[in-house]
């Protein structure tokens, strides 16, 4: 799945700005690929982006009409309709990480296909994978873990993907979730994978590569999540990661839906996730720590950073405050 | 899915045993299920079940033809449709554990709809799952875990439930295979699973029950085995196991399908699926070997089962050679 940019984002009717977090996630991490924002009658989201209708931006040269908002349900709206429709017949491809596929809908389908233009549903995998093999691939692997879900690993690894170039580091984000697809332009939505091919879509996803390039790789929930950890352990044997940097949200009353269940410590889950890596790559060890600050004001923020550095002896850092380049320094001698 | 019997057993033109060990499998364990075995011209496998023709097998009472051959590939051969349409004509619902799918296939998905038959593809899970909650459930639960694929745990569980229930216990196997769906009835093919739902998968099929019934869940791979490991802990998430059985077949050269990956011991086998396990049943422990000695000799299949007890401090025996009793006789306690 290669998703063609610039995008033209489409928010529809979206109630406010968390039920258009995919785009506001893609707009800050790949302004340079968005024209404008496209928005129906009522909507409440707001990417800051300059408003552009269909035409508009047909003529300033968009190639994918992305939609970047979520319904209850994850239902595409009969209001949408309209508007995709004419976005395939004004050259773009569409894209989407709803539950419910565009490519489900007859007319978008049978649109789509006259017109030769793709339709990307992201959260769905259109293809299949290879059974992993767990052989150690050439190239260097970061893969981002975590205390819980939704505890910040894509901004992770996309923020340490930033700061590694910048520093002149060759390095690339690896997409496994839809958000992250849609920021990349390619990648696999990896809880929607059959669970027998989990591990081998992410040696897919992070093929050999030269030595000293870095493949930073998404990951998902945590391997002491009851609900998903299978999901994630597909992840890390497939990732082989060199380095792991642990995302963590202070104080969460329990893990992500599980009322009663409380977020495991820093030793435990780096225990467990050292362990799991080094099943296909010895050398796996966490090397930082990620936190996601931004419940917490400036002076907890900055006590909550330093007591994670002290009680781990790694770095640590947020990366929307501050930023991870006590994590990178160290990937340098690795 | 559930799956009526008995069942006439069709074999259709398996070039050798092998190719029909899904049907030695339910042949075996559901005797009684089984009115008689159809071949067609050239088939080598033989189940010792009376033939029987579609006709004669429908007068019997037969309530599904159950395919219980594999072709290379996992593919329905050409001569198998005509049989196929003609036991649905009869009566017959028909079920297969085929990659491909029987519902696939226009003229046989099509006669059974007409005709009010179900077609029960069990390698593909026909409906979908909640997410687990990772919530423990009343009723006891053991899991057949393993040092690797194919070793036995589906033998293994199945020998469990007969032993168990010869002692009065209340046990009931849950099958998460293709053998082992067809052997059960119901169940389902858990690898076949979207990987989010794995543990959600296996909360459902095994739900509260009274406090003294045993559910003996089907074991899949291990959490040691690179290829499919996310699998097995979405599994052992899901089953909350009060009791493993770790199933070993000695003297393997690789683990299976990844030549110069050795098979890993017991000791680190034992730990890392206790601790798993223990993210949803903090009082999981593994009580017993089960070592598949089909490539030993009598004298040398009684030194491993000694040197597995006497290494472990655990009870251990071969389902198949002396059976599980020392196994099963540390159970009443728990």
């Amino acid at each position: 799945m290669s998703i063609t940019h610039p995008y033209l984002m489409f928010l529809g009717d979206a109630p406010d700005q968390l039920a258009a977090k995919t785009a506001v996630g893609v707009a800050y991490w790949r302004r340079p690929w968005c024209l404008g924002q496209f928005r129906l009658a009522g909507c409440r989201a707001d990417l800051g982006l300059p408003e552009l209708g269909l035409e508009a931006a047909a003529a300033a040269g968009a190639r994918t009409l992305l939609v970047g908002v979520a319904n209850r349900g994850g239902i595409i709206a009969e209001s949408w309709i309209a508007p995709l429709i004419q976005a395939l017949e004004l050259g773009m491809d569409l894209a989407a990480g709803l539950h419910q596929r565009l490519a489900e809908i007859p007319v978008v389908r049978d649109r789509a296909a006259a017109l030769g233009r793709a339709v990307h549903d992201v959260r769905h995998p259109g293809r299949s994978f290879p059974i992993a093999n767990g052989e150690k691939r050439p190239g260097k692997r970061l893969l981002a873990i975590g205390t819980d879900c939704s505890v910040g690993k894509m901004w992770t690894a996309l923020a340490l993907e930033q700061e590694m170039r910048a520093r002149g580091f060759d390095a690339e984000f690896r997409a496994t979730g839809q958000t992250g697809v849609m920021i990349a332009g390619s990648g696999v939505s990896i809880d929607a994978v059959v669970s027998d091919f989990v591990a081998g879509a992410v040696e897919a996803l992070s093929p050999a590569n030269r030595p000293d390039h870095w493949d930073i790789v998404e990951g998902q929930s945590s391997l002491l999540h009851p609900s998903y950890a299978g999901v994630t352990l597909g992840l890390v044997h497939g990732a082989q990661p060199d380095a792991m940097v642990l995302c963590h949200e202070p104080n969460r009353p329990h893990m992500r839906g599980l009322p009663g269940r409380p977020v495991p410590g820093f030793a435990d889950t780096i225990a467990v996730h050292e362990a799991a890596a080094r099943v296909t790559n010895p050398a796996a060890k966490v090397v930082g720590i990620s936190l996601n600050t931004s419940a917490l004001d400036a002076a907890a923020a900055e006590r909550a950073i330093k007591a994670a550095e002290d009680s781990l002896g790694l770095p640590a850092g947020d990366p929307s405050r501050g930023g991870l380049g006590r994590v990178v320094d160290g990937l340098a001698t690795l």
